[in-house]
């Protein structure tokens, strides 16, 4: 991993109020790949307890857009376009990764998967996934890092 | 409207720890349609210093599942199995709208329509939409309200 | 309507083979609004004998897109990023109508909804949904008009 | 696999008009996944000759939902709640294969990712992805197979 680019993304993530709000941490960048680590919190649930579905939302959105990160170069900047979050198992545990990961890297748009587990002491289990649009943003003021 | 489900729906939002760390507040509830506010604050934000996708998400997923929570019966409960939302406009303002609508009632699957808006002095401006497909769930201890 | 926009559209449509394939018809172009009709015939359907949801998918990408073709200037083309559609009820019907309608304008990303119904003696019936972002290219030979 | 399944399959996609009309093949059924291939024809195509968005969406739904059959109890039956489609890569080339793949399945709801990709000569192209969420389907008469 090239290192001007891991210390754009770690600063980037340091600015994300709500990435400190989630108590969010990010524990891995590679090539294509960034993963974010969330404790669970009573904070973040939904009215049954879960892992409220908007908390698992940013935490993929953040990982799949610091996955574009890794292939972006170093002038440009991304927004998220849109996405679409499926929820597969109920939110339950003391920890939860969120993976994203970059399926179609472009020089216009960028297409990331991510993939939400609840880890703990047995296997990790599948939670949510996310497919999100991501567009490469040049020579903006307001949203350069 | 049915003063149980009135009820129901603002017990249930109080129980979402999101909701209180959001700052969110349940300000309509009409049958078919639910409306949210959120103040803007730094918390909320991604790296640009805009409101953050996943808080928008949080804040569409809840108001449509409430305004799902307006068509069913009182034995049965919601759970979002998936929702997809484009990002219209930079989350800039000092106050957001989120409107919930359903489009589809039925007995199994409810599929509602969100709207974000950025709200202050001028017309709303549309941030983002969402549509959510929800499941019906009946005899479920769990996920019972 | 501006002649030259109805035009393009018109001739657009007429060289979509896809259109020809499902006996599509362009029935109504508005500002920011299109919609297509479909009969129904046996070569639409899926194993239940209802219309395909690629079906659907085809007459609203189609009804989407030509509805950003209204906000287009002359010198633009569109691409369809990615859409979603939710299936709302069974596809049954002796007809079908796909309508098109632009949600956000914009420079770079236009969003679209587009519904579905089957008409016949009776009321209309919602039997879909799509939500599509389409991107405005410029300047690309093999995408012009 | 399963013979009885792999027979229910061939006998349902066979069944499927819209599949005849794209002169669709079922090449490949395996536990989770299911392939289907498209030769191109120009009455496949949207107006600038490249594969119609609303082909993609038909192959790959089918694609989807009959490998959600291979994790089905022979009773059951599945309908296509919602799905996602990305656009990757301009449908060129002369021949198309849709992969479904069962990410969750479960006993209500069933997900499933899919992928298309233009096929020939050189490495296989990625042109376009699907999330889809299919519904098991019990005891209605009118959708058994």
């Amino acid at each position: 991993m090239d290192e001007a680019i891991r210390n754009r993304i770690t600063a980037s993530f340091a600015r994300q109020g709500v990435m400190r709000l989630l108590s969010a941490q990010l524990t891995h960048i590679a090539p294509k790949l960034v993963e974010i680590e969330v404790p669970f919190h009573e904070n973040l649930t939904q009215q049954h307890g879960l892992l409220h579905a908007g908390v698992i939302s940013a935490a993929l959105d953040a990982a799949c857009s610091y996955a574009g990160y890794t292939v972006l170069d170093p002038d440009s900047a991304l927004l998220t376009i849109e996405f679409k979050v499926n929820m597969m198992s109920p939110g339950r545990g003391e920890r939860f990764l969120f993976r994203g990961d970059i399926v179609k890297p472009g020089s216009t748009i960028i297409v990331a998967d991510g993939r939400g587990y609840s880890i703990g002491d047995g296997p990790a289990k599948l939670i949510a996934s996310m497919t999100s649009t991501l567009m490469v943003i040049r020579g903006r003021e307001d949203i350069r890092e």
